[in-house]
C-alpha cells in the first residue's frame, strides 16, 4: 500500500535522523537553553528579518530578538498556548469557520476559556473585508459588553484545504489588524508547502513583517516533531516561557527541538523538502486535469482534492490510501491526496499510472 | 416617557415588596438554607411534580426532592453554573445559533472552558432532527476524539424572539435527548410569559417532565431578582451547592430570594402576572396588525416584534422607549416591544392610539 | 433565640428598605446605567478622593473617575472578578493562608485559573516583608519560568478575625507592591466595621491612595446585598464591565444596588451603622474580658472571639446562637460572636447579664 | 565538564535510536493508532498485570484493556490531563506540598481549574493517616460547600527527593482511597529507578493493582522523550482521548511514542537502564558516607543529596556540574546529584575520587 492521506505518516528527514545520532550521548542543559535551541533561534530570527531593521518595516525589527523563537512540540500546543496568551479573558480569537482551532483541535481553545469567533469562508481564507466588519459589528453593538470582543486574528497559510493567500490579501488583512490594534497570528503547520508553491508571491520575512506572530510547522515538514513559533513583534515576548511550561510544552530535552530546526534551516533543507512535496502534489493535480478529474479546491500546495466515483474509489484503494472527506452522493466520494517531503517519484508515477 | 423596551425596568410586584418589609428585621441563617427557602423549594418541587410519581413518568419522579430547587441572583450565572456541572472538559452545548448562552452573556460559557454548539435555526427554536442530526455528525466522525462531544442541550422557552415549542416538539427533543443520554436544559427566563401564551399547549408539569433541569424566570416576571433552578433529574443533584458558591452565586442572604418565589407560587400570583404581560402583548400585537405593521416575529408572548419608517418611529419615540434591533434599510426600523408584570392598561392603550 | 453568629442575618436598614419602597415601579434602564447607579458611583468616588489630586497623591488621582466604580452582588463575586481581571494565566495571588479566597470560596480563584500563593500569618494579617519575600523568591528562583509569577496581592480589612491593619503597616505594604509593580487589591466586607473600630488610624481616602482597587461591603453592612468595587487606579478600569457580566455578576436590574449604596452614604448612614456594630462588639469584648473569659483574638471590630466550657456553652446557648470555631479539646469550644448594624442594645445586654 | 545535576540531558538509549533509524521510512497511521502503539500498549498492560485478574486482585483485573495505556510527550501534560481528567470543578487534588504539581509546574493544575490541597511533609512523602485527615476535616466542615471537595490523591514515586513508600505504606493509602471513593494517581517519572532501588520491596504489578493510575516516566529514564500512562481502573477510561487531544497532547507521529515504550519493554530493557543509574547513585552514596559527607536525604534512588563547604564545592565545580539545592549557610551548600541510564561508570569513578 501506497500512503497519500496525510503528511505526517513517515519519520524525518534523513538529515534530521544524522543530528540525532551524531549528539546522542551529548549533555546538555534541558528546556530550550541548550546551545543548539539557541542557534536555531538565532538562524530562524535572522531568515525572519527580525534582527536589522529595513525600510519600511516595523520599528519593532530594530530591536533585540531575545525570546523572538520558541521550539513547542506540536501544532494544537502552539495555537492553543498563543492564544491563550494574546488574549484577555473577555476576549476571542477571529478565526475561518474551518479554521483548525474552530474544528479539530477538541475545543482546546475554548478549555482555555476563549471563544472562536467563526466567520464563514469559501475556501478557508478570511478577507480583509470580514475582519474589519467583525471588528466594527463589535464596536457598534449597543450591548457591546454583553458580547466577547474581538482580540486576535488567525488564520492559516495554506488553509485546511492549501490555499494561500497572496502578499497583496494578507496586507489588507494585517493593515485592519494594526489600525485596530488586535494581533495577527498565523498558523504555519504547512508553511513551506505554501511559500514554495508557484502560485506564492510573498517571503518568509515579508509574511513574518506582516504579523505579529506565527509558526513554521515541523512536524509536518521533515522534522520528527516540534513547531517554531515567531513572535514577531516584541509586545508578546514577555514571559512566554512560562505559558509554555504551564501549559505542558516545554520539552524537558529541548535540544531535541533546536536541533531539529538547525538541521532544517541549513542548506535550506526546509525549502528544498517543501519544494519537492509541491512539485509531486502538481503532477498529481495536473494528472487529475488531464484524466478528466475535477478538482474540488484550486489548490497549488501538498494538498490535492478531488472527487472519485465509487469504482473509480474502489479500484484505486487496492494500491493507493487517501483521507475521505464526504460521499457526496450516493455515487461518488470527495477525497484528499496529499504528499510530503518524503513522497518518491515512483509512488506518485504509479498513483499517476493508476488515476 | 413611557417604556417598552425591556422586562425588567420596574422593582417588584406589590406582594413581593410587603414580603421584604414583613420580614426585613427577622433573623434567619444564610445561603440558602433559612426556612423561607426551604418551603419555596417545597412548594416549586411540587408544583413541579417531582413529589408524587405518576404513571408514565420518569422513575425519577418517585425519588424524593432534596436538592431538587435552588435559587440564584440571575440568568448568565444560572445557565453558567448549570452548564459547568452537566459538561465535562471535552464536552460542549448544543445551542441555538441566537441562543443568550452564545450571543448575550459575553462567553461565560466559553470562560469556564467549553464550546457553544451552535445551530442554526429560523426563529430561535431547534428541532429534534436538527438535534439528533449534530449528535450523529459527532458520532461518526472519523476525527471523533479531536472534536468537541456534544454533551447537553440548551434551548429557551420562549426563545429570544418570543416563540415557544409546542408540547409536541418538546417531546420529539426529549426523546432525542433520552435516547443518546446527553441532558436537556431549558432556560426558562421569561417562563411564565411563554406558559400563560394562549398558544402554549403545555403545562409546568409536563415542561418539567421532559427536560433534566430548567429554571423558572423571576428577575422579569414580578421578583425583584432571583430565578429558580430546579433540577428534575436527580442524576445532575448530587453536590450542585459546591457549583453555586464557587461560581459567586450563593446569595449571603438567601432568604431573599426564597422569601420572593414563595410569594411568587402563593395564590398562582407568578402565573396572574405573566397573564397580564401577554394580555397587554397581545394588544399591541391586534393593534400592530390592525394598523398594517408587519409583524416580524410571530410571537404570543410579552415580546412582539414590528418594523418603523423614520417618520414612525420618529413620531412615536417622542412618547415611547422601544429597543432597536436593526436599521433594515435607510427607511426603517426592526424595533422590539416588550410589555411585563408591571405594564399598564393604560399605558399600553395610548401606544395603541399613537400607533 | 437571639443570634450572633454571622453578619447577614437580618434583611437591610429602614432607610435602604425606604429606597425600594419609594422607587419601586420606576422605569429605569438596566444594567447599572441608571441615574441613582450613576450618582452613587459619582458619590463613593469623591468620598474615596478620586476626583481631586492632592499633594503626594499618586497621578491618577488627578485623572476622571469613569469606571472607578462598579456595584456587584457579593463578595466571592467581587473578588473572582477582582483577580480574574488584574491576573495573566501565568500569574498567582499572594494571600494570607486563612484569607476568604483560600479557604471560604470553594477554590473560586483557581476555578478561574489562577494559584492562591498563600503565606502564613498569625492572625490574618500579612506583612510588608512578608509580601516582599515572596517576590523575591520568585525573581530569584532558578527554575523562575516553572513557577507561579506573584502577580497581585490581595488582604482584608478587616481580616477574618476581625483584625485591622494600621496604617503604617498599609504603607509599608503599598510600597512594596508598588516598587515592584504588583497591584494591591483589599477585601473590604466588613469596611466600615473595620474603619470605625477605635483601633483604626486610617481613613477611607487614605485606604483608597495606598491600593489599587477595594470593595466596600454592602451586604454586612446595611444593605439587602451588594458591594461596591472602587479601582483607584485607572490601569485597571479598561474594559471591566465585560468581566463582570462574564462572571455573571451584572445585575439586571442595576439600580438595586446603586440606589443602596446612595442611601448608604448618605448622611452618613454607612458608618453610622458601622459604628454601632462595633459599639455593641465593644461592650460584650469588654464584658468578657471583665468575667474572666480569654480573647482568642485581640479583635477591636465587629467579630469577636473567645473559649467557653462546655457548661458555658451549654448554658448559654439555650437563649444565643454563636458560631463555633472548633472543639479546642474534650471540655472548651472556641466561638465566634458576632454583632451588626442590627445587633440592639437590648440583646447585647442580654447576652452580657447572661455571661 | 562531567554533568551529574538532572536525570534528562542525554538523547536515548542506543536501543531506542536503533528503533527510529529502522523505522524512519515507514508510512503509519497517526495519533497512536499505529501497530507499534497498540503492540505496546498490550506489552505494557500486560506487565502491570491488567489483562488477568487474579485472586485478591480488584474486579476491573478481570476486564479488558482497551484504553488502559496511553502515551504522552512529557510529565506535566500527563499530570494535568489526568487531574482534569478526575476531577469535576469543585474538586482539588491532595499532594504532598512538595510535590511537582504544587511547585514546578507553573500552575499548571490551576490553569485547569483546580486547587492543589498541598499537605506538609517531611521528605515528600504522604502518609495514610494525612490523607484520611484530609478526607474527614471536609467531610466534616460546617460549611462544607464553601470549601474545596477532596477528588483525588496525587503521589510520587519516587518522591522529588528520591524517597519511595513501601508496600505496606502504599497499601495504607489505597485502602484510605478507596474507603472514600477517590482515585489515587501516582506520578512515575522516574518509577523505574524507584522499583529497582534495592529499598523497594513493590512490583510493578503489585504497584499497579494499588492505585488508580500512574504512569510510568521515559523522558528521565532512556527515551528520547515520553511517559507511558497507564489506566488500572477502567472507570477512568472513557473518552480519555479526546483529553490528551484537546491539551495539545495528541502526537501527530504517534508511533514514536509507541515505538520508544516497545523497545524499553523488550527485553527488559528498561529494568536494565534503571537498575544501572541505581547502582551509580548507590556508589556516589556509599563515597559520601565513607568521606564524611552528610546526606541530606535518605535515598536509595538515583538522587543523592549532600551538603559541600564553599572550598569543597569550588573545587568540585571544575570538573563536575551539580544542581543547587540552597545556600544552607554562609559557608555552606546544598546540591543534588544525579545519575541516568547513560552515566558511565568511568564519570562516577572520577567523581568518587575527586570528592
Amino acid at each position: 500500500m501506497i500512503h497519500f492521506e496525510c503528511d505526517y505518516e513517515e519519520g524525518c528527514a534523513p538529515e534530521v535522523l544524522q543530528a540525532f545520532i551524531r549528539t546522542n550521548m551529548e549533555q546538555t542543559v534541558g528546556y530550550g537553553l541548550d546551545p543548539y535551541s539557541l542557534q536555531a533561534k538565532q538562524v530562524i530570527a535572522e531568515l525572519c528579518g527580525l534582527t536589522a531593521g529595513g525600510q519600511g518595516e516595523p520599528l519593532w525589527r530594530e530591536q533585540e530578538t531575545a525570546g523572538a523563537v520558541h521550539f513547542l512540540v506540536g501544532g494544537t500546543q502552539t495555537n492553543t498556548v498563543v492564544i491563550n496568551y494574546l488574549l484577555r479573558p473577555h476576549q476571542g480569537v477571529i478565526a475561518a469557520d474551518c479554521g483548525h482551532i474552530n474544528v479539530h483541535e477538541t475545543g482546546a481553545i475554548e478549555h482555555s476559556g476563549h471563544k472562536v469567533l467563526a466567520l464563514p469562508t469559501e475556501d478557508g481564507r478570511l478577507t480583509a473585508q470580514q475582519v474589519q466588519d467583525a471588528l466594527l459589528q463589535h464596536l457598534y453593538d449597543p450591548n457591546i459588553e454583553h458580547t466577547i470582543q474581538p482580540g486576535m486574528v488567525y488564520l492559516s497559510f495554506p488553509t485546511e484545504t492549501g490555499m494561500i493567500y497572496s502578499k497583496k490579501e494578507l496586507e489588507a488583512i494585517s493593515a485592519v489588524c494594526r489600525q485596530y490594534r488586535v494581533p495577527l497570528y498565523i498558523d504555519g503547520a504547512r508553511l513551506g508547502y505554501g511559500l514554495m508553491s508557484p502560485q506564492a508571491d510573498i517571503t518568509l520575512k515579508e509574511l513574518a513583517s506582516l504579523c505579529d506572530l506565527f509558526y513554521i510547522g515541523g512536524t509536518k515538514q521533515g522534522a520528527l516533531f516540534g513547531e517554531a513559533l515567531v513572535i514577531c513583534n516584541p509586545l508578546y515576548r514577555k514571559d512566554f516561557r512560562y505559558f509554555i511550561k504551564q501549559s505542558g510544552g516545554m520539552l524537558a530535552k529541548g535540544r531535541l527541538l533546536g536541533l531539529q530546526f538547525l538541521t532544517l534551516f541549513t542548506d535550506d533543507l526546509y525549502w528544498r523538502l517543501s519544494r519537492h512535496a509541491v512539485t509531486q502534489a502538481l503532477r498529481i493535480r495536473q494528472a487529475l486535469t488531464d484524466k478528466g478529474y475535477p478538482l474540488s479546491v484550486d489548490s497549488h500546495t501538498n494538498q490535492q482534492f478531488t472527487v472519485f466515483s465509487n469504482e473509480q474509489l474502489e479500484r484505486l484503494e487496492r494500491l493507493f490510501h487517501f483521507s475521505v472527506i464526504e460521499r457526496t452522493d450516493a455515487d461518488h466520494t470527495a477525497v484528499r491526496i496529499c504528499t510530503d517531503w518524503a513522497t518518491t517519484d515512483e509512488n506518485v508515477t504509479q498513483l499517476i499510472n493508476a488515476l
